[in-house]
């Protein structure tokens, strides 16, 4: 038993260390076409070569998301397996598109560490980092998760909370090389929303549905090589029920906002992002956004589009929270990314 | 709101008019694999691109139904979205092999139209074509479907109804180039029986069956990027229940019809089909076959025979219809095919 | 229905007849991302193309279980559609690695027979060898099956009962060409365990648990073209129930087994194997092994590890048969194989 792996604790972590994660991958035409059996992604970038190569890039790159999600997966043996809860994302970029035939590893940096003072749990910070297999970084991303100590008696170290920035600034966002919106087919693409459309605080409201099964998030959660056990092993929970993998409502929500936001292509920037309320199976997933901010950027015909991407299990619009502040009970996932569209 | 595609409705068809649908499709490898992982697909023509250069062919193409969910899939936002019932379909041939890599996208030319009588809906006919990233035609059929209204007051248009063949002729079959049947390996195939030994009117009893489960028919669904919400929303339908996709009952069947028909190798035309009955998950869906016709080729070795394809769920055997006329309520389908086998 | 398969009964059978079985397959990228989303494989050199070059391999394998389901499937509707059980295996060996871009198909050899005592039912032994599309071997196994008569007054042949190996000899394993370990890097392939750290009689609690449904094991066994009806047909048994194909058990124990032994990278024996006691959706997977040899290679830095893989319904751990010497009800598979690790 004691080769197997009993995860970080808190005490474990030291501020500066960078972790390299385990498992490299490479991704193929499989992992693209299992990302649309699994979620009902449209975006036509990530669907056709013949469409990214009229935007200016070599061929369709595998979906911003599931980039994400191999890139995260790496990280949870090392970060999160003692988690309590993951509290938070911050300044998260995709810096270069993710192709078939790509290797990915990942590694993360300790960037703070602060015990909480029932002594008993820290919040850990972390930067990951997602290469291929030139040493590119891919994307990466902050997060902060509550992680329980191994031995209560350990010393506290000092504290150090990183200064994240609550929203990346536009011109911080990278844009893919060569992209190029000035020849954008609106029919292909299947809505005729530009970026000029849409202004600050509109609420759109996806409208469409799905109803989650145990086999598909679990096929998804695998897929990354997310070996979480909250997600696979009905016995782990005193309830009997799994728990779905926040990611998998991040991709089914970005998915159904194809719906009114067809042209939103590319995710490159995640500004932060709150997992509300657990999910399990059979709930029906719904999604609405709201606009919160547009900029230009340098590339021909390309803008920047920071949306508020709010997944629900209780199919509302247009609220989050309660009066008490607190998420609703039907809200799932609040997220809040930059997305490139075409002017 | 104002953003998100309600759909047409029966008085936003104009007779002639040629509507390009969104989000055109690279396929590969993976599409493959999942529809083997989806149907008990053993046609060794789709299967292994050794059979498929010894029949004369550059490799295994993607499995002719998966063309044509693809090409179907991408209609549904334009042609069914609002749709009551898919009437029927005619004149559907597949003209070229569909490869791994191939770009495919789709566009419906509006070929008839007729208000009901009660002058709330109205049948749209479309034929619609399946490109790829060279333009050529891969497949095309003729679909009627009954659309709502979305203003009763709205006037109806001069009936125009086409006038569709209800078999396609023998002769007017693409088949590919190049196919060969002469040095045909029946081991490989899996069976001994050639052309020659069907029977017009002879019964083929598929014997297996297949439970179906709500994932699977979801993951395929989405597979082919189709988006009627009816087969993913469990809140949709007040009985609580997910229609499965009719295209998923085709698969499924024509995969079971192996067992007794695995030499017919490719699906090349498309007379006529009836969705008899909604399926359900939970459904054991179960297959037969009747002859219906027989015809040679141009092509060595190679012969087309006419397959009526019945899918039941209730295990019955060459009943399709009761006294009234009307589909038995353990009939799912009823597809009327042309497929290519060696004499 | 005289066109359909109705599989071969024990008197069907020869000794020394080889079945050239149908239904060639060429796999893909698509068949890896698929089996990384149906189990929680994580072994580096089947996950990177990039660690596998490093190892001194062209590029990542197929799994070996994959390799070894695909292989296995082709030999059921000729070797156990009337079997009413699969009693062992032996002399398994893995020959060449399988890469994307294959095309197997496979064969058996009958090399044993002996009817039953009741006169109803006997068991055939077969050497199943799966071949890529050059013909060279690329992998073998033997296995026995208890086969029904389709007549109990047929006449016994003469019994055979070859004499199969019970453990393989470490110096007949083959080692696949240029691999080489001594560039091994163990951060990236997740344990820092090597050859050396592991001693006979270890044993090894794999921890991590996966509750199965029906979606997925269906999934997997029709990705692997396995037709027997019992893990697909709900009616097929009085109770209901789908009986999970055992290769299921099998890939998914060995994944869980990556937590403790991530680096037993490649399998490449089966000394033996027992599906001790049948499994249904519903069971959560667990798994354990005990260290039973170890043996050096011609291959540098690479040792061989023979391994007992347990896997459970009930999360025991190192128990495997009661007094009366029959198999635990919690003990789903007891398997013997040889796995190549890095000194």
């Amino acid at each position: 038993m004691a080769k197997t792996n009993p995860g970080r604790f808190f005490e474990d972590y030291r501020l500066g260390e960078v972790i390299r994660h385990a498992v490299p991958r490479t991704v193929s035409g499989g992992e693209r076409a299992l990302y649309h059996a699994l979620y009902p992604a449209r975006h036509a970038l990530h669907s056709s070569d013949v469409f990214a190569r009229d935007c200016g890039l070599a061929a369709a790159p595998l979906d911003d998301w599931a980039a994400f999600h191999v890139v995260f997966g790496k990280s949870v043996p090392d970060v999160s397996l003692n988690a309590v809860a993951n509290l938070g994302y911050a300044e998260g970029r995709w810096l270069k598109p993710v192709w078939p035939g790509d290797t990915l590893r990942s590694e993360s940096e300790v960037i703070g560490l602060k015990q909480n003072s029932n002594g008993k749990t820290g919040v850990v910070y972390v930067r990951t980092r997602g290469l291929n297999q030139d040493g590119d970084v891919v994307m990466e991303f902050c997060r902060w998760v509550m992680v329980r100590k191994r031995d209560v008696d350990a010393p506290a170290p000092d504290a150090v909370v990183p200064d994240l920035a609550p929203v990346i600034p536009a011109e911080d966002l990278a844009i893919p090389g060569g992209l190029d919106f000035t020849g954008y087919d609106f029919t292909l693409s299947g809505e005729p929303h530009r970026w000029a459309d849409y202004h600050v605080g509109e609420v759109i409201d996806h409208v469409d549905g799905v109803t989650v099964e145990e086999a598909e998030h679990m096929l998804a959660t695998r897929l990354w090589q997310n070996t979480a056990k909250v997600h696979f092993d009905a016995t782990n929970r005193a309830d009997g029920r799994r728990l779905i993998y926040g990611g998998h409502v991040i991709s089914m929500a970005r998915a159904l906002s194809f719906n009114g936001l067809a042209n939103a292509q590319m995710v490159v920037g995640l500004n932060g992002g709150a997992h509300a309320n657990p999910c399990f199976a059979g709930a029906t997933i719904r999604a609405w956004s709201e606009v919160l901010g547009k900029a230009e950027t340098a590339a021909p015909g390309v803008g920047a589009i920071r949306l508020r991407l709010v997944a629900t299990s209780d199919g509302s619009v247009g609220r989050r929270r309660g009066e008490d502040g607190k998420y609703l009970p039907g809200v799932l996932l609040d997220l809040d990314y930059w997305a490139l569209m075409p002017l």
